[in-house]
């Protein structure tokens, strides 16, 4: 049988970017509090494992999330490693300064795109805060230090449901006045669909292209691996995931996490894409993690392992 | 089938059409036995939220598979409602005939994809075993009944890995050959990939236009509702769903089964794609169904919440 070329051309990245956000989005809802060495075990086994971007903690109030409060500590342990970005969640310039005390170069900046959420949180609305942003910009800049900043429920919001496009594109303007150059598309509730990725990531890359885009799914609904095909359908080849699919949504207890390290790793060499990371030492740390935080997760690959285990020889 | 065109070409349906398999590919699986009144209340409820297509259960040897032993009993309960379609899972003629005279006038007949598993299940090859249903479908012709076709392990397999298109492809030829017009690509053991279904999913349409497809997911590896996505990329708008995302995989015991019709549904709507089914009906299906078996499953909907549930009004 002869076959013909594939006629519609939709095209699949070669590689991408996976970002283990564990040791933050993950670990900050575990009630089991890990040590510091613990902590850096895990950060040090995913750099040994190929991941090239971490996030490894949060510089925030330690009363407000006591899971980071340790994050100084564990960014001081951490051996540099050429090539290896870790990156840490600040809110302000207190954060900021403890961040670059610790020898962190990357910072991350977190706004809500919903203005009700905004409003309600912050009694700012998203574009003030992203400009309250305008010291800490000064400040990195000053000490040559990289700020990144994170767009969350830029897809849906428990206060208003669907974020308009037009209202997560007014936030990026925002971002890109105060010089942030990296951003991310954070899916905190687990609302994004593949359509409405697919959507807003062809248009915040049409309208911003100097932008390097990120995209950050939770699995709350089931759309988690579906939404990062959307993602890499309109060109983004960044993805955020969480070893052992931690993590959970305030607004839905005992729901999924974010997509899993693994998962997203299986799936990306299952479709020929590259990640250069080795999924058998990421399979092993995600079990490690579950022995650590004594209970079972929502990953996938944990539970029915690859597709390359259950292939007789 | 109406396709809504973004800009970089990218389609999506305008609608799917969602085939309830739960009466079949669900409770074949599971311990507890429904009686004859749950299954056709099941089937009736989903009658009414909107379901069209329903797959009800098997004519199969009742000692093989005890779940499905009162199919017939359930068929002959089933009142016939104008545009909704009963189909049943038949081996062979004289399921055949059991469907027959229990007022059944779909019959599905299914084969391995691979030459491995169907020679080490029937001493037979793929295209033979197709070959061997060349009475059935005289039968089925000369009484006026309509055959569809499935073929399972299409993606993968256990016995020898990945299965290839040519050998999809021939399988489907020989289908053709005895006269069977409507045929569904199963991923009976969750292997498929997005790439793997959009590159399958295109050569199937292109090279067989006059056959109807459809396609049928598990979510053993957390890609079943991306391999959606990517199926509706290639223009097939036909997918089975199970009700509580019940089945499950011989080969990953433990793992999620089927994707869950409530998920299935709830994505589409939140696309903006129709099914012409009514979700909350659907979801309340869900936990009667998770009730009647007494225990948890893998369907996200039925813990999460649709979207809309966690927006405050």
């Amino acid at each position: 049988m002869v076959f013909n070329q594939l006629k519609d051309g939709v095209k699949w990245p070669s590689s991408i970017q996976v970002c283990e956000v564990g040791p933050r989005d993950g670990l900050q809802n575990e009630k089991t509090l890990l040590t510091v060495e613990q902590k850096v075990e895990l950060i040090e086994r995913s750099v040994q494992a190929g991941v090239k971007i971490i996030e490894i903690g949060s510089f925030v109030h330690p009363k407000a999330v006591p899971p980071m409060a340790d994050t100084d500590a564990v960014a001081r342990r951490l051996k540099r490693v050429e090539g290896v970005e870790y990156r840490a969640l600040v809110l302000n310039i207190k954060g900021l300064e403890r961040a670059e005390a610790a020898g962190i170069r990357k910072a991350k900046l977190t706004v809500s795109a919903s203005r009700a959420h905004s409003l309600s949180n912050l009694n700012k609305t998203p574009e003030e805060a992203v400009r309250g942003f305008t010291e800490s910009a000064e400040y990195a800049a000053s000490r040559g230090m990289v700020l990144s900043g994170a767009i969350s429920t830029a897809f849906g919001c428990p206060f208003e449901g669907k974020v308009s496009l037009e209202q997560v594109l007014s936030v990026v303007e925002c971002f890109r006045e105060i010089g942030v150059k990296e951003l991310s598309l954070s899916d905190t509730t687990g609302m994004a669909n593949p359509q409405q990725v697919y959507e807003y990531g062809l248009r915040v890359k049409e309208q911003f292209p100097d932008v390097t885009w990120n995209l950050h799914f939770h699995n709350t609904r089931g759309m988690g691996l579906a939404n990062v095909v959307a993602g890499m359908m309109a060109g983004i080849d960044r993805y955020d995931a969480c070893f052992a699919g931690l993590g959970g949504c305030p607004f839905a207890p005992g729901a999924s996490g974010n997509i899993a390290t693994e998962d997203l790793i299986h799936m990306c060499h299952e479709m020929g894409i590259e990640t250069g990371i080795d999924l058998d030492q990421v399979i092993s740390i995600g079990r490690y993690v579950q022995e650590l935080i004594g209970h079972d997760t929502s990953s996938f690959i944990l539970k029915a392992g690859k597709c390359s285990d259950i292939v007789k020889a």
